[in-house]
């Protein structure tokens, strides 16, 4: 029998727990996890706070009952503490601090990451119990909970504007808070052009969110009075107050158990993993947001997202036991809803490419949703992104009302990039049409035919 | 400068007179368009009668005043009567009777389809004034409406239960009148298999349709009272009556044109063209319903969709131009909004695939649309079809609540069916995720999934 260890409870380290048993029943497989809340979806609990979601263990993709059904052991609040690499056993520490060791055929580390504090004063002494909050575990979950129960805060300062910021802001909204979003960038949602940023920020603004972008934060302070956010905006001094502080500013690759271990590091500091989720050290795999991600488009990079550490996680429980599996890479496919906005992306944007040697043309555009003599139908803000060489496709960005099917349309994009298609093949692909739904040529083909359209008349321009 | 001559004023005629004039401001573009209608949504018409649209006019994709602002002149009220190949002349009669001759350099034919008649008694003699209605044209549309306007009709059979059928069903039904849907088949939606199939007839009983399946229609009589439909249904006669009848069988392609100018016949009775919508007619070129389809499973085969139409139409008004762009496939996609439900499919099912060779395999499933936890979610039925040989994928059927980005979903299979992926492949695919509107594994991964398992146990079986 193999004896499969795995560090790691979120979706990596389940997904490949999941992956082992169901490929070989006979499998032990023992999941090493930090806290009490094994397959939690953390990508949920901003609608825990909204009030949308409730009781939290909701969030619970499966319960640790339902886990435990597929046959696996789970080791709850438990740490990985070191690597016998020699010895194959994995040393680990209880809550209680009674040390153990795990010995293991083969090993899969999924310790993700943690939250990044951007070279913020304050953020490393400053706590839930100060009304400092980051949000990245249930544990964290807990601790906002308690203090917007018990002190029942009436502002908050949301330090950035990317996917679980905005979804904060929401959700502060929601509960009748004075939301002030910081970003350091000209726009939220940074991963977006600023073009289509502008609108998701309109929607933040239009329900009374006030935005402050331009602004980097260097410093978090409490006072009697509540908490000070001090830093920069366009050169001069910038201080707010509020009741609360809740920083979301992206997250660092967590390396320590692999890089001790003897672990090469790659981009973004994330541990070094070849496309089967090999470290290089003997029987010992890594997979989710603590190693590099491999891109279909930039190569290597360092680019942590769920749906990502859900594939390499079923890599690397594949290939654990033997398999030959290859993650396929990612295209960086991420979309958020902001009130009733939904925003999409899918590959390079523009600077992206032309900063790896791509030759980006970048075309705006805007498609209705559907036919629009049916009710309801909504104008579909699109980006789109193709190299001027050969016409392939590299990138879209989407934005729209919520019900526009922004989300699905976006996969479309993903399933061509994956595929290697040119723009102007996408006119090619026999997409659905009903009137209430969509139109004869799809909103994604009429974007990517104004690419076309433009990429032409510079090739003209070119040749005249 | 090149005189382009278009026959059909509906998709294919239209689109290649965009195309043409996209691609060459200097080309002359006559197109001769049968009725005063160019340009119009046949699809939408259903829509027309539930009362979502209105007035009438905005059925047109385009108003005649816009396509004039595009160059292109339109003979509206005009027949095409003959092509003299030799003097590159095309034959045409007003509404009046005036014969004329409009010289062409390069001739795109898109007379479409006919509604078909399916052999069914009285279908050939009776009509609007009889309380007998097909919906294929503007035309029919007034007559219809008239004719509901004027005797007010309380009972209706539709006979037919593809995806007008069901759109007109529900139009009826909104109007507040009794429908019968009689089908041949064993389920309704004969697109689709019987197991989702079923699902839409529920919806249909749900909102009070009479769905009589099994059941062979051969003559349609007017009586004193009514219309009497006679039949066969399990062997047995069948009889209904009701105020008013709609048949709405399919179509037939509408070849006469380009037969008497010597051109071959394909599938289904359908116009003979290469790729290139070439008819081997010198000059003349084809697209549309009237032609066979390239696909990319089938071969050639006979599947009229406007969406198709539009594609055939811009290859053969951008090669008709000297260009060399091929028609690169159809898989068949197709999706409809029946009430509340919406249901899909692409490419292949299990016994289309299997008469031509393929050896498939075809999997149910359900998964939710998105987050359970997050308000609002509901499951999709999928029906997978991929091909037990070599993993490929060969088709999809989706059937979901509206609101479950059915639509757009079905697009990720057909893109992939495009680009030639396995089943298995569909797991690698960057989809995006956010709780409100996917999962990490989005639906149509899950379904791909369970699909590849029973693939696997199948294939561990055939080696034991």
């Amino acid at each position: 029998m193999t004896h499969l260890a795995i560090v790691g409870g979120s979706d990596a380290g389940i997904s490949a727990a999941l992956r082992a048993r169901e490929l070989d029943p006979s499998v032990d497989v023992t999941v090493v996890v930090a806290d009490a809340y094994p397959n939690f979806s953390i990508c949920g609990i901003p609608y825990y706070f909204t009030g949308e979601v409730a009781p939290w263990q909701s969030l619970a993709h499966r319960t640790s009952a339902d886990l435990g059904a597929t046959g696996m052991n789970l080791r709850l609040d438990t740490l990985a503490t070191a690597i016998d690499i020699a010895g194959r056993r994995l040393e680990v520490r209880s809550a209680s601090g009674q040390v153990d060791r795990v010995p293991y055929d083969e090993l899969i580390v999924g310790t993700g990451a943690l939250p990044a504090h951007a070279g913020i004063a304050g953020l490393d002494r400053l706590g839930p119990a100060d009304g400092v909050h980051v949000i990245h575990s249930m544990g964290d979950t807990f601790a906002l909970e308690e203090d917007l129960r018990a002190r029942e805060p009436r502002s908050a300062i949301i330090v950035g504007a990317g996917y679980v910021g905005l979804e904060m802001a929401e959700a502060f909204v929601t509960r009748g808070m004075a939301v002030t979003q910081l970003q350091r960038g000209p726009e939220v949602l940074s991963t977006l052009d600023p073009e289509l940023g502008a609108l998701v920020h309109e929607e933040l603004a239009g329900h009374g969110v006030d935005v402050v972008t331009g602004t980097t934060v260097t410093a978090i302070e409490r006072s009697g009075t509540g908490l000070i956010v001090t830093g920069v905006r366009g050169g001069e001094p910038f201080t707010r107050t509020a009741d609360l502080v809740l920083a979301v500013l992206g997250v660092r690759p967590s390396t320590e158990l692999l890089e001790r271990a003897g672990a090469a590091l790659g981009a973004g500091g994330a541990v070094a993993v070849d496309d089967r989720m090999r470290t290089g050290i003997p029987h010992v795999w890594a997979a989710g947001d603590g190693i590099v991600t491999h891109h279909r488009l930039l190569g290597i990079t360092y680019l942590p997202l769920g749906t990502t550490s859900h594939k390499q996680g079923r890599v690397a429980g594949e290939n654990a036991l033997g398999g030959d599996r290859a993650f396929r890479g990612s295209v960086g496919t991420q979309v958020v809803k902001v009130f009733d906005l939904v925003a999409a992306r899918t590959g390079l944007r523009d600077r992206d490419a032309a900063a790896i040697g791509f030759r980006p043309l970048t075309t705006s555009s805007a498609a209705d949703d559907h036919k629009r003599y049916y009710p309801g139908a909504h104008p579909i803000r699109f980006r789109i992104t193709g190299d001027e060489r050969d016409g392939r496709l590299l990138g879209a960005q989407l934005v729209g009302r919520r019900g526009t099917e922004v989300a699905k349309r976006v996969d479309t994009f993903a399933t061509a990039l994956h595929a290697g298609l040119s723009v102007d093949e996408l006119s090619d692909l026999d997409l659905s049409y009903t009137p209430p739904l969509g139109s004869p040529w799809d909103a994604v083909q009429v974007a990517a035919q104004d690419w076309s359209r433009q990429f032409r008349s510079r090739t003209a321009d070119a040749s005249a």
